[in-house]
């Protein structure tokens, strides 16, 4: 076999893919390291919503990679966390082929082996969880190789675990990934799981992606103090770059899996939580902030209370009907 | 607080509650221990497919749990494989209340707390993965506690890891819980993880089960030479039993979860598998087997490639998915 090792250029699904960085799935650049909190920072160097594209006509495909660390999560399996899939783009559609299991810090499995030695399109997704600190692919001695470098304007989603892929079943199957191969465009993910604290310092960073739609999906991590201090500046923050004066910006009001729970409590804490967010996106939108949706959660999940693991976190069905959501708001805006 | 501990009596899912057994929760009464291969036996121990109704006006509910070994999963996560799941019942539904998270093999948690003390009826799903050594439940002191056993003629299923379970998230979400809930039947999962052999010990067992419909779905685990073998005298040992001569017995091809999927030696095999079933069907209905009905793969989970985490087992869309089908299929056939 013969081998390629991958490395930052290769990939979609980071930032400043051509700049330094210590990780080369890191999501920002080293030079972001002191922009944002340590726990930010550390949520940043897990590969989620990061993948490879190419085409091969190798008849079996290895896969090695090395795990920075045993994270392990008692509510989402060892192959969203630590592990890969591989899908094929047949007729602009992609096919889940594989899952690459993880079993320990390195890992080396085959996604497939035996097949006909025809040219196909491949793309293989990262942990949603975990840091890699390599990754090698081996191919047949005598194939063809050729990365596939897909540029289109970006999504950007900045949130929390829930948009970090927690708790997909296997990487392809986080929202942001889903909605990626659905649409065919770039879609990069910054969740980040406990801390998408709709701050000021990740808008700063994100004002300057040229082009881009802004997904901001922070909710379950807020409460309604840092949505009333928050979601005016972060606006601006992002707005404050020339480029991106009118670039659409969407927020997402916080799911509810379950109308009917018991705990009034909580429903009644994120509805009142759901309103404030209404009423500063409103306000900005009166102030004359052009862009600038919200997209209400009702019927994003809550089709029956089957779509998450805990009442939190979405399952793969959460995720498959969330995407789908997602992709009919973006149309009825206009946006795709 | 006070303790109730949950026994074999108080469940539904386990075959003959009132025989004794050595775990409190295993499928199979111990009579049956020198019946089945020892594969099996140590398989029936685990809870998959077991539930406790009741219903409760407590304002909390705290579950405590042990289990037998520290089984884990590289494909499937805790809650599923050790864990629960809690549901309430309103209007004839049931809808998802919370997860019972694994942390070791001692555990405890709130699936509750600071409710209303309004009567609530509840269920509350089992591990899939597991075999629990005890389980209590706690309630408020001054609470009300009624066991419901819920009775209804059973659909037994029998079958391999996907049956058991594998790999739902949360153990309501394997499709045999699914359709107990939807139907308000009782289910019970004779799923065994890679030993779904279409054996005629387990045959031998169902056939003392009256009133039953029997669901098959044994082909992720048997070749060719199994079907051949095995399905004439499977279905022959259930009708054994004059009570069953005549019950229904549904044999499930094996699914395909990517048609398109580049290995066809693979797709190959299975079309050729299932089409080998069908003519054992076909040659038994041909001799007059009443009742005897054979559900198409097609349609059942292959609406994309998105249902499996491997390939092979399912994801809850998956589960999804493959109840709704059986539950249209049972509905097609008249059983339900």
């Amino acid at each position: 076999m013969k081998f390629l090792r991958i490395k930052s250029k290769h990939v979609q699904g980071i930032l400043e893919p051509n700049s330094p960085r210590k990780y080369q799935f890191q999501r920002f650049p080293q030079k972001y390291k002191s922009h944002v909190r340590k726990e930010v920072w550390d949520l940043s160097e897990n590969s989620a919503g990061v993948s490879v594209s190419f085409s091969s006509n190798t008849s079996r495909l290895l896969i090695k990679w090395t795990l920075k660390n045993r994270f392990k999560m008692h509510h989402m399996n060892d192959v969203g966390v630590n592990g890969f899939d591989l899908y094929q783009k047949k007729n602009e559609e992609w096919h889940f082929i594989s899952a690459g299991i993880p079993t320990d810090l390195k890992n080396e499995t085959y996604l497939f082996k035996g097949l006909q030695k025809h040219l196909k399109h491949y793309r293989i997704h990262f942990p949603l969880y975990n840091t890699l600190t390599s990754l090698e692919l081996g191919f047949d001695v005598n194939s063809d190789i050729k990365i596939i470098n897909e540029k289109s304007p970006p999504l950007i989603f900045y949130g929390t675990s829930i948009t970090q892929g927690g708790c997909a079943s296997r990487p392809g199957l986080a929202y942001t990934n889903i909605i990626s191969r659905k649409l065919n465009r770039t879609c990069i993910n910054f969740g980040f799981s406990g801390n998408g604290h709709l701050e000021i310092s990740i808008a700063d960073i994100l004002s300057k992606i040229d082009s881009a739609i802004f997904i901001i999906d922070c909710m379950w991590n807020i409460d309604k103090k840092i949505v009333l201090k928050n979601t005016r500046p972060f606006i601006n923050a992002i707005r404050s770059k020339k480029n991106n004066l009118n670039c659409p910006i969407i927020f997402h009001e916080q799911y509810l899996s379950n109308l009917d729970h018991p705990d009034k409590k909580f429903i009644k804490s994120v509805v009142e939580k759901n309103m404030l967010l209404k009423k500063q996106i409103d306000n900005e939108k009166y102030k004359g902030s052009k862009n600038l949706h919200l997209v209400a959660q009702e019927g994003c999940i809550n089709k029956d209370t089957e779509a998450t693991v805990d009442g939190t976190h979405l399952n793969d069905l959460g995720f498959e009907r969330f995407s789908h959501h997602l992709i009919i708001k973006l149309r009825d805006i206009g946006l795709i």
